[in-house]
């Protein structure tokens, strides 16, 4: 640590979630977390009709209130504080991390469209949260035009650009209000937008420009290419997206008077650039080194990995240079359920997580069961939303604890996927490292140790993600040299908790390629492969009377 | 019926059940049920020792005790009677039918070998129920050596002798217990003892002779083919089972003075051929027409056919001259799980039929999935009880019921299979009749018949199989000419009680094409087919440290 820092000196990391932002107060000499707070969103999920004005939405649309981030910053941090029991003046630094892709448009002084009388009836002006999935037909031309013009960056996105994404959702806004888009003199990232509160500045972080921004190797997509999707679009990365970057960890200004008075913490302390919840974990775990993934397990996983090696590595979900860290090429995959799978098997079944577990101590296979990972589609390596769930091997002897099992291992054989098409690509994945609620249940951590035949770490941390961000605050504050050095002092994480077992290992490696053959021929990826699970769904839309292809 | 029989003679019809067995006495001029009782075997099914001796079983046995069938004919027959109110002097005949291939060692007099005391220890000297599955490495061996010498013979029973069957249980016997073997001096179905026991002597009858006893085109197989299985099996058919055959509804002989005062009816009555539980139900249901399929569904499926045409069909039971009816020939098929399948999702849900039933009134394929009804593995037209269950398309929102409704589908759909191979072999299948318990479940009903795009006919008798039973005791008092006309009196349906509808029929062609997709992928036939399932139970039995191949 700086010699410049005194041994009292905290910081605040506030995460910025899909209900609700937690803030929690972290010293900086070790990482100690001394208090935290919540505040839950008001609107929550604005999914049926706009606040006010009671707007009605349409379906698979998803929305959030700034006013709703605003009052993390007024409400959970001086709580955080408080409960901590520290003299602000101790505060460096604060650090933030949030959802993304959420994204808003906003006036050239950060005002967001939603709060200016004429717009908030409008629903394209208000924020789109990550989950808005509304753009499916703009993502899809994004993505067509791309491999069309073989543009060279929709292979850094395992070639293909999600319906969540900024330029998805710009395009739509486009596309269905010309008027507000008209008046979007910005269009941020709320990662940034809040940075921009805190310090009066507007930033860019490189995290979302990389990985939900189409930024790379320096620059967004060409006019050119813009033109080709819309006319009107063209100028868009241009006008209302270009500006410098912030790498992580930096300090990209200091806090405002008016935020000082909002949050309770001295005017001028530190600012560092917005990050991704995901993401920012990294160091809060100590998985910042090349080679750590990191799998933030929770309804569903996201992986993140730093690499040396800059590759093309088919279905994931993105490669950033300085995504996770500055310095490294950053990489990013999913799974789109996984506790989700396991909360919808609790729903079928009618028992808890706790009697089903029951099922863990029978020998590997035993069950005689493999299942696919998909009830809530693919993610990674697939990117496929219209798969489902498959269940193969029940006999009349089977019961619903040996299904909750197969279900778990399924989710593992899905993360061995990923690993090895990282690895196929020259990515060596040498530690897995897990954060997020299901890091708590130790029947599914030693199957990943087992499937994966690598030791599984696991995150100290409860609240991995506000940590995360508090350590990009102590780096921004000049409190360490930049954040892998900050992370192993502030992050913490129990070192290979679960050791794979061999011979379970070994019987897992023959599963492993029983679902590696189910999984090849539901892909629907052409060839030997087979559709049906794309025939269902469609059956299933056309029996309900929906619309929109899939 | 006859002008020589008097409009109040009745019959009586005992049906021999897997845990109990059933008399009713049915009016000969009408049909009409007017009284029946149900005896409970003491012993029920002898699965884990024997009894007195206390003899322990190895796994996959199933024995049963001759004296609890001797109980019923003591205690049933008569409390039929008296519940029906009739004079026993008004009875002019007796029918049963049995569980087959149900099959015991006896002496040349009858004696079972389980009731000789120097036998009564000895497990192979007990009858063995129709499930015990103990005799599967030899039948597989009678399988494959009818193949390699080309039996004429192996293609009637669909390419696969059953280790149910009477050779493969005859063999285990002399294979494992040489004793017990050289003192069996007749080799007889449960079927044909019980009528010795009612008429003093020997017969057999033509259905479990052909369905089980491998009996075609006159004859039993070689004494060369028997010696190349086992030497001393070389005479097993001209010492153990040689017997004119009996043809069903046919009267074999009179009933014994000894008979008579255990049954309480008069000495002298007919007594008709034995017969097989679900073939004997036809005439119950007026299915003995040619291409009326009778599909008697509980616990599993028995499907039986009558045809002008003699066919080789693939993966069906057999085909068996006279085998349902005399004249015609009689054609078997069957689904391993039916009823099963249900009552395990009630298991596995926590939930009762009820309760699951609700999903029923959706739209068809509204709930996007396709199951294998494989759960119990498959008899027809695979004959593999080593394939299981699979359950494809399942999202975050599936529900109990729809899982459900796929179920019930997958057997509609299982059953097409069977219906489908039934017609490609030019044996005509124009009308579905439904006996057995599950004929009660409406919505099952109604997707049978738009499945299988046929009006669907209930067996009106909720005791089919003992109304077959009498009406073949009828045939055989001389009241009528021969079965069919005593069916079309005293059988009962309710014709095209569920029709076809034509817009579901549409949707669920569709989806059985995804289902037919699934049924070949997970075949296990080679080729392109998966042996997934295979595997998955191999890796099962190696997880549980079983024996025995798959």
């Amino acid at each position: 640590m700086s010699a410049n820092i005194s041994q009292a000196a905290c910081v605040v990391g506030v995460d910025f979630g899909t209900l609700s932002g937690r803030a929690v107060v972290v010293r900086v000499a070790d990482g100690a977390e001394l208090g935290g707070a919540v505040h839950d969103y008001a609107d929550a999920v604005i999914e049926r009709a706009l606040p006010v004005t009671g707007e009605t939405l349409p379906p698979d649309w998803a929305l959030q209130n700034p006013a709703d981030w605003r009052a993390v910053l007024s409400t959970a941090v001086p709580a955080a504080v408080a409960e901590a029991g520290v003299d602000p003046a101790q505060i460096v630094g604060i650090g933030t991390d949030f959802t993304s892709c959420t994204v808003l448009p906003v006036l050239s002084d950060g005002t967001p469209l939603c709060e200016l009388p004429e717009s908030a009836g409008r629903p394209h002006a208000w924020p789109k949260l990550w989950k808005h999935h509304a753009a499916q037909p703009q993502a899809d031309r994004i993505t067509a035009l791309a491999h069309e013009r073989a543009e060279k960056w929709i292979k850094r996105y395992g070639g293909r650009i999600s319906s969540e994404w900024q330029f998805a959702k710009a395009l739509q806004v486009l596309e269905e209000d010309p008027d507000t888009y008209r008046r979007t003199e910005r269009w941020i990232e709320a990662a940034d937008w809040i940075v921009w509160q805190l310090t009066g500045r507007e930033t860019r972080n490189a995290c979302t420009a990389g990985y939900k921004g189409i930024h790379q190797d320096g620059g967004y997509p060409s006019a050119d290419y813009l033109a080709a999707l819309h006319p009107g679009f063209a100028d868009f990365a241009a006008t209302r997206l270009a500006h410098p970057l912030s790498p992580l960890g930096s300090r990209v200004g200091t806090l405002t008077a008016e935020a000082a008075r909002r949050t309770g913490l001295p005017e001028g302390i530190a600012v560092a650039a917005g990050n991704i919840d995901a993401h920012v974990t990294a160091p809060a775990a100590r998985a910042v080194e090349n080679g750590r993934l990191l799998a933030i397990m929770g309804t569903s996983t996201c992986h993140v990995v730093s690499s040396a090696v800059l590759a093309e590595v088919p279905g994931i979900c993105g490669v950033v240079d300085g995504g996770i860290t500055a310095g490294a090429y950053g990489y990013e995959a999913g799974q789109s359920a996984v506790g989700d799978i396991f909360a919808w098997w609790t729903r079928m079944t009618g028992r808890d997580h706790d009697e089903l577990a029951a099922g863990s101590a029978a020998p590997v296979g035993s069950h005689g069961l493999v299942a696919l990972d998909w009830t809530g589609g693919n993610r990674s390596v697939l990117v496929d939303h219209h798969l489902s769930g498959v269940i193969a091997g029940m006999t009349l002897a089977t019961r619903p604890e040996e299904v909750y099992r197969a279900l778990m291992e399924a989710t593992a054989y899905g993360t061995r996927v990923i690993v090895e098409a990282f690895e196929a690509a020259g990515v060596p994945v040498e530690e897995f490292v897990v954060a997020g609620g299901l890091k708590r249940n130790a029947a599914l951590m030693q199957i990943y140790a087992d499937v994966l035949r690598r030791p599984v770490s696991i995150a100290a941390s409860d609240q991995a993600p506000a940590l995360g961000a508090a350590i990009h605050a102590a780096v921004a504050a000049g409190a360490y040299r930049d954040v892998p050095e900050a992370a192993a002092v502030m992050g913490r994480v129990v070192t290979a908790a679960y050791a794979p077992d061999p011979a379970r290992a070994r019987v897992y490696d023959l599963l492993y390629a029983e679902y590696r053959e189910l999984h090849d021929h539901f892909a629907a990826r052409g060839g030997a492969s087979s559709a049906v699970l794309h025939r269902l769904r469609r059956l299933r839309n056309d029996a309900l009377g929906s619309e929109g292809g899939l």
